[in-house]
């Protein structure tokens, strides 16, 4: 992959103000509530002002992006769904039922659908963004998941639809998927980045039975040895390229440009977290602007957010994808900004403060 | 306390339809994701359904009511914040300050606040509903906190409140207090339904230092003592009118008249749950009608939760009160219901199903 392009695209990435980050947290003192009553709500406060400073607009618009593609390692039977259900997702994405439009509409979060690599001819259907890299990666068992030029597309496109969610005003994006087969490709980043053994970082993912999961296991220790066959753990844009997926790729490169352009950037769940461990380790200070959504029931998806130091917002038993923990924890965000901005303070509101 | 007004609270409580949980369980699997995907938003919707039955009409009315008294017992310097917060904070909900405001206000919740028992005189302040019983309860560290009259009256006010959210349409309520010492009554309330140690059931409340709550879990400790000196648990209904508050009781009736009329109770912290166990020990069949809003860091919520067999929906190190955790879990709840309603199915969306 070129120098150029991982320069191009981690370029001008600053972590949130510190500086706000306090402010926030001295005036979150003066509002009428107990000290620290709002718990995990002030962290999050503290956390949007950094990154956003202090607005005196609005601060939330929101979006959720769900990328879609396929995955070559789908031929070792590691899901419990066909492959074909990928196309078909995205045909029920666009007729607006499933789980991420209820939430999404619920929630005033604007969708958007991206086939970055879907195995399916779309032709121009409409409400789709076109930007397929490839139909689905290959088969990782046997060769690395994509070339370089293939990783720095799919990067591309989702750091250019990033860059065009900021410019379109948005303020807080969710980042969801679909793609039969990507807990796999998830799990054997997972193990790539963190070193944890194929039988912890593997989940039932859509809901394999017993025998299809001890195949899986199988398949993500021989997929991680034949890559990563030295003892240090896997560069984050090499594990990306011989394990990750077209839409892991895209969701890294959204979350580059999401960072350099101060959004706050809500992560859904195992694969999401995958792809912002891939960001970070291009570009640790991307850190600071992610939000956890929610801890799902994927194991490897804990693995990953201890690795990253990210407490997830909710935790629900979810293991659905789309962006749907991400839309559904952008609520208690909204809660929190909404709190620290509208709350009146002590002084304001003539309420005694507690007892010397 | 008259057997005819506890018999009139109890008439006609059911608990939700088996039958339409189970129809709503058949649903859920037939929506376009993995079978059990959504995790405990599927529980949430099921329960919703079994209370409401399959209405296609829309769902979801909130309101939220905050019931607000004074505390004998904060004689005994059990509490972080002077007495006249109580008062303050009431005002500070009528001037829109209050987080729970802002949080009903976001969230779409009709606000209530009810003075049934502040030790001040609000005259005929607007916007308040006034429904004084008496100044604040007794000490209950001398003598219990509720006359038999007073526990009645409190019990019904609620309970009339309770049946008006329901014939003005509203679905769902969060229901919420303010009270300065009433984390005290919610310990000594618990001790006595649950058997637990004075020590563990006893919190920080607003944030008493260390010595105040070295202070507060002796007087905690002496206040069971003095009216638990049998070795069985203490009726409901008489530990409410001992250790309770007249805000407790009011909270209960309400969500007596709830489940009476199949409202979906959302339940706040510490001290909403404590009026919960009160009505669940009152008429066992309320339990169908509770969501847990949230944990709190109280460390007699948990107790309490787990005494109920209620799991929270958050977890966010919330120790505010005011119906704030119960607000906050209403997107949540509302999700579900959304989910369970908008999603397309299997069949309709034409995607296949898993692998047999």
């Amino acid at each position: 992959m070129s120098g150029t392009c991982i320069e191009e695209l981690t370029h001008g990435i600053e972590p949130p103000s510190e500086e706000w980050g306090q402010k926030a947290r001295g005036r979150l003192d003066t509002l009428t509530k107990p000290l620290g009553s709002l718990g995990r709500l002030e962290d999050i406060a503290a956390q949007v002002v950094a990154i956003r400073g202090d607005d005196p607009g609005e601060y939330v618009s929101k979006a959720a992006y769900v990328f879609a593609a396929d995955h070559g390692v789908t031929e070792e039977g590691v899901s419990a769904y066909p492959r074909e259900v990928t196309r078909q997702m995205v045909l029920n994405f666009l007729s607006d039922g499933a789980a991420i439009n209820v939430l999404a509409r619920l929630h005033g979060a604007a969708l958007h659908v991206v086939d970055v690599g879907v195995d399916a001819d779309f032709g121009s259907i409409p409400g789709l963004l076109h930007h397929k890299v490839r139909a689905g990666t290959r088969n990782m068992l046997r060769e690395p998941a994509m070339s370089e030029a293939e990783v720095e597309k799919a990067l591309s496109i989702g750091y250019q639809l990033g860059s065009e969610a900021a410019a379109a005003g948005h303020t807080m994006i969710a980042i969801g998927e679909m793609g039969i087969g990507n807990t796999t490709a998830a799990s054997c980043v997972t193990c790539a980045l963190t070193g944890a053994a194929a039988g912890l970082a593997t989940g039932r993912g859509a809901g394999v039975e017993p025998a299809a999961y001890a195949n899986k296991v199988r398949v993500v220790e021989a997929t991680v040895r034949k890559h990563c066959n030295k003892s240090t753990a896997l560069p984050a844009l090499e594990a990306l390229r011989c394990l990750g997926g077209l839409e892991i790729a895209a969701m890294a490169g959204m979350m580059l440009a999401a960072a350099r352009h101060r959004l706050v950037v809500v992560l859904d769940g195992f694969i999401s977290t995958t792809a912002a461990a891939i960001a970070v380790g291009m570009a640790p200070a991307v850190h600071g602007f992610l939000i956890a959504g929610h801890c799902s029931e994927e194991p490897g998806h804990k693995l990953l957010l201890d690795h990253l130091r990210l407490t997830p917002v909710l935790s629900l038993g979810m293991r659905l994808g789309e962006g749907t923990g991400a839309v559904l924890a952008m609520p208690v965000i909204e809660s929190a900004i909404a709190l620290y901005r509208q709350m009146a303070t002590f002084s304001s509101a003539g309420v005694s403060g507690a007892t010397p």
